[in-house]
């Protein structure tokens, strides 16, 4: 069964500063969509730039995951495209958050809480620990895997207590970090995967790769049971 | 310690239906406030109507847990307010949604999902078992009360996994329903209790009230940890 | 990927009681053995009277999924296959006890709990209703099932609070119960199902077997990552 | 109200290592009872020693809150006396172990997992941080407190996903832990501490001991509601 997987990428990092545009020729959203290469995924991606964002109805329809970069840009997404990737996400649509992806208006919103945190420039090391071996997203992992140089991102970090936590992160600079967690609302499956700033090439490395695909095989959806919401009929006869 | 309480109502069917006045002639609120009683509690009452629909930054600074009534006029409730209760919430303000007020703006910012439902007017038996007796919210209860009439509300009800289901009810016409539920967002507790439909005296019941008084002293807020979040400079010196 | 499924029956209402033996000839493993028949399953029965209760250390690597039915022995479980069973499912074994299997040896010790429960035999109305339709083990269900004759089980069933809550039962008598509950131990998933007295034909109804197809499904292990345990050298260089 | 207090410990390096019994004279149980120092507790200790470990079932029945000190003795507790305890924290005893008291008998039992970490001895920083910033047992806690020597324990550990993760620490070897879990199992809540290996002073730090007193209060028991076990006659009319 192919998963049908839109890459979403606000895009701008990539127009502004030379640095990021020559370690992401193809933008992160074609770093990110060049790691989900197996038969079993369908990809296009989708940028901030275009109409609706790239995120029209029946683009989102026609999407089992939407994998989501964003950063600097994230109050320049439209209320109504958030809130339509949001009632996605409730129908079945899986939602994997990168990196700043934790700050976007969908995420926000499916969490119901500020997802603030504290973060630290520079580069330093970061050593992401499997804290759940058991989960799907962790398949074929080792028990760490280290990112040589990235930006830090230090808890607490306000989110709902997760479903699961799959990944803890260790950072050089002395701090601790939820770097994978797994969610669902609705009927969608939701994991936000910290790393991956624009100013490493962090979307290149293989343990990274490797968490994004099996996120997405994660968060497809599967086809559940129907549901009748509204006013019904009763089923036992009522006394009068 | 004096728990300062904000009970808010729409308080719009008061002023529509003869029958809700007759049965509440000081309001829903009235009645919810009066449950309120021990010497523990500081109660206030504010109303839709009001400017700011009485939930200034200040009244909701001196607020420790609001509980909450709505109904039909869940759309007027003014976003800014809305957003406002969101994020006091986030600072630790309990907040406890009575019935509809699972539809409310509040909730469903703080849920993240539809919180959609099935329902059924005419009156029927509600028997609302306790599923997790060892709970300060049951304190006091024996294992199930029932209602003798009321509006039905059905599973599934699209809301995150719960982090303690404390009631479970039993409807006459065949239905279940979660109907105490109980949540963190960010500081805040919340705890959603679904009897009180404005057609019954549902809020002059000794074990309701009741409900309302544990719920209230279980989402009170404590001191918690100090928080630094934003840009931090490393803790640990950082190799060069 | 063929899924190998051992299903376990202490098989004894079946020899000691006619009307059992008549409703189920091959044994109620025999029945559930036979709901398992698609080409992605390979299955084995194992039971109670065989030399270590048919689940020696060879017969559980090689299972991927036990399915459970247990009732009046469950007393009679040796204690060294009742642990190793709990140690399979550390490693990775999905277990889905069914009914009485709830108070199995195996289940109370990966639970912690006491798994008590309130119940009442003569044979009523059973409407398990789908509390979490976007599930994997709720696909392809209507919102709801109807078991039209069994034996009732109320709450409050003393268990953990689940990770999921799939379905929740509606009794003729008045009582709800918590009848579908998904856990995580170790590596290994856990689905707890409420249906199946022997008294009752329900392991040839359609929706129960799919339920346990897809529970089975559902609690088939995955890779995950390596792990080690015990003593380990820093990474890190120490201070001296 | 006055919490009545247990504490439990091993009391073996105590006894076989002259710099623990230096470091702690009353042994460990004696620093962790003076920790619980304020009027609003009745403390008294017990030790593996006594006859029933000095856990008689009246000594059980009396007390609100265990909190248990155990390590290199794990063993050697008595198995009735471990599901003795088991017993009342599902009757409702709060329940504390310190350190290796996550290997001790009554966690396991209460857990359903096998507890395993990674461990490194030799003393080396640690940072714990607050990852949940608004729980009681966080009260008056800067974000992070360090144990400046300590062994370390390193993720994963095999423990179910936690109803809350309160710390996360840093370790300066590389490794982080989830140093604070909730849980509870019946009525009775359950909160494992990480630090406290014998051979540090780290019993007599402000904010352990702090952590100590949170915890206690955090894990006494309430009223809850009554309960009803086993056969039950039906409360609606069952059809014949």
């Amino acid at each position: 069964m192919t998963i049908n997987v839109t890459v979403w990428n606000e895009n701008v990092h990539e127009q502004e500063e030379p640095d990021v545009a020559d370690r992401y020729p193809d933008g992160i959203h074609g770093a990110v969509a060049d790691a989900l290469e197996a038969d079993r995924y369908s990809v296009q991606t989708a940028t901030l730039q275009e109409p609706e964002h790239g995120l029209s109805e029946s683009v989102l329809d026609e999407t089992d995951v939407l994998v989501w970069w964003s950063h600097c840009a994230n109050d320049e997404v439209d209320d109504d495209v958030a809130d339509r990737v949001v009632a996605r996400v409730h129908e079945g649509m899986g939602f994997v958050p990168l990196h700043s992806g934790k700050n976007s208006k969908p995420f926000k919103r499916l969490m119901g809480t500020s997802c603030r945190i504290k973060y630290r420039h520079g580069g330093e090391t970061e050593r992401i620990w499997v804290a759940d071996p058991g989960h799907q997203i962790a398949d074929g992992l080792d028990e760490y895997f280290e990112i040589p140089s990235t930006e830090m991102y230090g808890e607490p970090f306000d989110i709902p207590e997760p479903d699961r936590t799959v990944f803890i992160s260790w950072f050089e600079g002395g701090e601790v970090f939820r770097s994978g967690v797994c969610y669902r609302r609705g009927r969608g499956r939701i994991f936000a995967f910290r790393p991956g700033h624009e100013a490493y090439p962090i979307f290149y490395q293989s343990e990274v790769r490797r968490v994004i695909c099996n996120a997405v095989d994660w968060a497809a959806p599967n086809e559940g049971a129907t549901v009748r919401w509204g006013e019904v009929d009763s089923i036992e006869r009522l006394e009068e």
